[in-house]
């Protein structure tokens, strides 16, 4: 190919509607380029399954986005990235972008002093893989990180208790740790978690910095895009499309959560 | 066969753990029988699912059951119940087991006055399902049934919030509608809810009774084993095996909370 361009679509994939605050980011930052987001809402969540099941269910996902021609996989599920992305990348050609590296850069980037204490908070899968720091120790060794598994943050997210007295409490007592010894970033491991920023922001203090790894999503894949994929023509018309691996409904009503304005039209349904 | 026992095992299946309260009440009840216990924890929760979504894994954990020769299927497991056992027993000969009907009957015999007031609790597709309130009206037309899904129980439960103020906080606006309204039955018709028993007792009220459906279904079971099934051999040692879809290790954990002092010794892990 001469052209600089490739019009085919970039595909993202999640365990259910959590990749939806990566996808909305996306939305803004690549107004040109075609989506294709895949939510295996019949298996979610994925947040307390094993390294072998997650593995599995992320092959399968990613083979279902890359028989529809894309350029790029984006894995926009923190469990996937920890879990499933060593054996995607040996499973396909195609370029993989996780949410794990992204954020632990934006992280180190905020660092302030050499001294400072990383937190992370994720699902329990997620921080039982050690991904973050393990990613975090490669870029800068020597580190302060603490890990802590919030597994009750997904569901009250899914049902939308987002302020509820119950929340509040149920964010107090998992964060305690971070009370009693601070962090001055906390990386939100889990795509579900943006959604509670404001309860976590409170909790927590204006000591503490949060670090959204849909917004460093989209930084990285600016930098991909500049070196590995090329963007669509820069006349192409925006689209996005929706598929999931149960009934669409529900989908819809809870993407709203996630993606505010951006309407959701039509939800496709496909067996894995 | 001119014998009249079986000794064939009793296959129980659920989408994970939850399915173990049913299982601990077997136990006690059945001291000869051979049970085989499946929990589906590779997709678990099922109660936010589609009916299709549901039918289809029904039908493969109880194939997987049914090609250990299993004489009888229980769905351990409401959602399952109410959306899976149409399919399921239009797929299989075996005599098939769920909780809907016994948690029903058992909350009828229970039932002191004609006015009575009977409430259900549920996963989200349970009550969406209507399963219960239709079971209801055919046992006995003209009932007052009111009911409501809780779909935050489960994970609290899974994560062992048994005793926290968030959960009190949870369960109180939850149940909210019961409190204006009361009910002189609750039918717990989620095998999770049992282990939030005394929270529930204690927002409601002695006004109201509690059923719970692992009870219900061992006199169901007695009755089938008086009509359609053989017991084992009066001598005969009781045995349980554990299969899981997902890793063993948390199951085993989790297990605990839900079987007591029956210990779990092995826990083998399949594909379905």
């Amino acid at each position: 190919m001469d052209t600089p361009y490739d019009s085919r679509p970039i595909g993202i994939f999640d365990s259910g509607v959590g990749g939806l605050t990566v996808l909305k980011e996306l939305i803004a930052a690549f107004p040109h380029e075609h989506f294709i987001y895949l939510g295996d809402t019949a298996r979610v969540p994925y947040g307390a399954k094993s390294v072998r099941t997650v593995e599995r269910y992320t092959i399968q996902v990613a083979n279902f986005l890359i028989q529809r021609n894309v350029k790029g996989l984006i894995a926009a599920c923190n469990t996937a990235s920890a879990l499933g992305l060593g054996a995607l990348r040996a499973h396909c050609e195609t370029p993989v972008l996780g949410v794990i590296q992204p954020g632990c850069q934006k992280a180190l980037a905020e660092m302030k002093s050499r001294s400072g204490h990383i937190g992370i908070i994720g699902t329990r899968s997620t921080i039982a893989s050690g991904a973050y720091p393990n990613t975090l120790a490669l870029l800068k060794p020597a580190l302060k990180v603490s890990s802590l598994a919030c597994p009750l943050f997904v569901p009250l997210v899914e049902e939308g208790w987002i302020n509820h007295g119950a929340t509040r409490l149920i964010v107090e007592e998992n964060l305690a740790p971070f009370l009693k010894d601070p962090v001055d970033i906390l990386i939100l491991g889990c795509t579900h978690y943006p959604v509670l920023k404001p309860i976590i922001a409170q909790v927590l203090g204006p000591r503490t910095q949060l670090i959204d790894s849909a917004e460093a999503v989209v930084e990285a894949l600016e930098k991909l895009m500049n070196q590995l994929l090329l963007p669509t023509q820069p006349d192409a018309k925006q689209r996005v499309d929706f598929y999931v691996t149960d009934v669409a409904d529900r989908f819809q009503e809870v993407a709203g959560r996630f993606l505010g304005e951006i309407a959701v039209d039509r939800v496709e349904m496909v067996d894995l």
